[in-house]
């Protein structure tokens, strides 16, 4: 469920569940992480530039039915996996990033933003709490006021909110929006490669990288924790009856 | 000397001694340490607003006669209450806003302020220096060369620099300025407030929360240090005897 | 070679070769270390003020010959002096800063750019890897993704740009830029001196100094690895050549 590419040593990896909007489920929690895993030990790839296939980024979590699909890695390898990558990553929001398609930027080196694209974070509206180490990232890059707002409110960003508040370094008309991404990934991997690596292990050293694991652990126990609370169940109560949730007595 | 108010599950706290310009004195430190204290408490709060009633938010510590007021909590015990609220604070700026009027902002989840309303951290003219951790919040708000010269130089910011910087969220106009408040902390007050306090705990961890109260007691030892001091009496002199203050000297 | 001139409190230092455009060679490494040393003791210097003379603020590392002039304090001990130099540092971007004419502005209380002025870390066009702390003051100055783009990209970043990234506080117009400069620095300078200690102690405290020398270690230790490697031979080859340099096979 992945469209993989590589050109002028650049890897591009696009989720490719375009019918469900590209949405994370178990299966591609783990293509994912291994995309990266491989894409760590092969030297020809220089730069990996993760994006959506249609016009989707990613709605997310699936919330569909679970299959018997038995997980290697889960959503904490595919976060390690990306914690541990050496090598840049991009990240090209093509359309619509909701929840985990939305707090995936903050682990993301570079976020460049199709002008139509944008993000949500429904975390509350859902009775549950952001993951993906976002509660570290987003206030590191947008401001803990903006990140604490956008973390909880549940409100969309716009691709130039996102690049005003340093979430996304760069928009791009849609028109050519991969194109535009692929430059600037192809420069970077015309770079010498061990000056590319070594920034960024200056940049996120062991100890930050070590220290976003133990955020992204923090944030799966509290999610435990609201899963199947009566917060979250009458969340998926109101969705299912098609009616505003009700959270007064909660 | 406060008035406090409850509608929609958001508890609204003013600071209500308008004939100072709402200047805390150690009852005020006092009476707002226990209303944070109560709001936590209390599961029919969701959501605290702080703000200033009559034309000014704060005009900082009242510098005038001290009573034989025994304090309870004092700057610290309400700073520690701050730190310690588990759920959403929201700062509603309506006026000026000077010293510790303007270095709460920094504990602030939210920052709303009205666009008449300025903030000035005038310490080094006093021969002091900033207090209520803003040391480690402005920096990490505005970065370090923004926050070092508000705090160093004790110039005003208006509440679109002070949205610019970070410092604020948003800038509602003055007509109407409660009312824009109050919409987005019911907002906030309708989400789950499990979603809510759990995001608040992982932004800011039990290990950036002791920091916080460590750096309050390095900024509480350097103003105990400088106070009464030769620039602290200069400046006192200057100020009753209505002249420039000169610090060439000391 | 630097030329130091004083004035209302406030001591300027010009980095003074402008035939080389100011880039740093071991001498220059050692005298500005020097000076700051020199006025961290002097309690009549109130702040610091340094700048290029003529056209560039600094070139850079000087790349020419190695002469047989014995260091006393080295890059290293040029650094550490400014981590922990007590008194407001404010740099004067008068013109092109590159390598390490850049990233000392990380560590700069103050950084004011002439409209004319900018900074290019061309570290990765070189095979190396940027210095002086830049890559924790950048990330935090700028978030995570613009310093990591201009750590990695070896782009210009007009005065404009800096400040609108946090990098630089102000950009005053070419002509009269040092007048500019110095009305900001003359104004803090007749501000209690103890005042503005205390804050920045405050602000960039023990732990921080010490973790800002770690930092400058290890990235000095990936420096060592990287000078002399495949792609920095193939740089200086490629510029001496006058071609453009290929890092394909590296």
């Amino acid at each position: 469920m992945l469209n993989i590419t590589e050109q002028a040593r650049v890897r591009t990896v696009a989720l490719n569940r375009p019918e469900a909007l590209n949405a994370f489920n178990k299966r591609q929690f783990d293509e994912v992480a291994e995309a990266f895993l491989a894409a760590k030990a092969d030297a020809e790839c220089r730069v990996l530039v993760l994006t959506g296939a249609g016009r989707a980024f990613s709605a997310g979590a699936d919330l569909g039915p679970t299959t018997d699909y038995q997980p290697v890695h889960g959503l904490d390898g595919m976060l390690h996996a990306i914690v541990d990558f050496p090598k840049p990553f991009v990240l090209a929001i093509n359309g619509l990033g909701v929840g985990i398609g939305a707090t995936l930027t903050g682990l993301a080196d570079f976020v460049f933003m199709a002008q139509s694209a944008r993000l949500r974070c429904p975390f509350s509206t859902l009775g549950l709490v952001a993951e993906a180490g976002s509660t570290r990232t987003f206030p590191a890059l947008m401001g803990r006021q903006r990140a604490m707002w956008f973390l909880m409110a549940s409100e969309w960003m716009s691709a130039t909110q996102c690049k005003e508040a340093g979430l996304a370094l760069e928009v791009f008309a849609d028109d050519g929006f991969m194109d535009a991404v692929h430059e600037k990934a192809a420069y970077l991997a015309g770079l010498p490669s061990e000056s590319l690596t070594s920034a960024k292990r200056l940049i996120i050293d062991a100890s930050e990288r070590g220290r976003l694991k133990t955020v992204i652990a923090a944030e799966n126990a509290a999610l435990a924790k609201l899963s199947g609370g009566p917060a979250n169940l009458e969340a998926v109560a109101a969705f299912r009856e098609k009616r505003e949730a009700d959270f007064s007595n909660l």
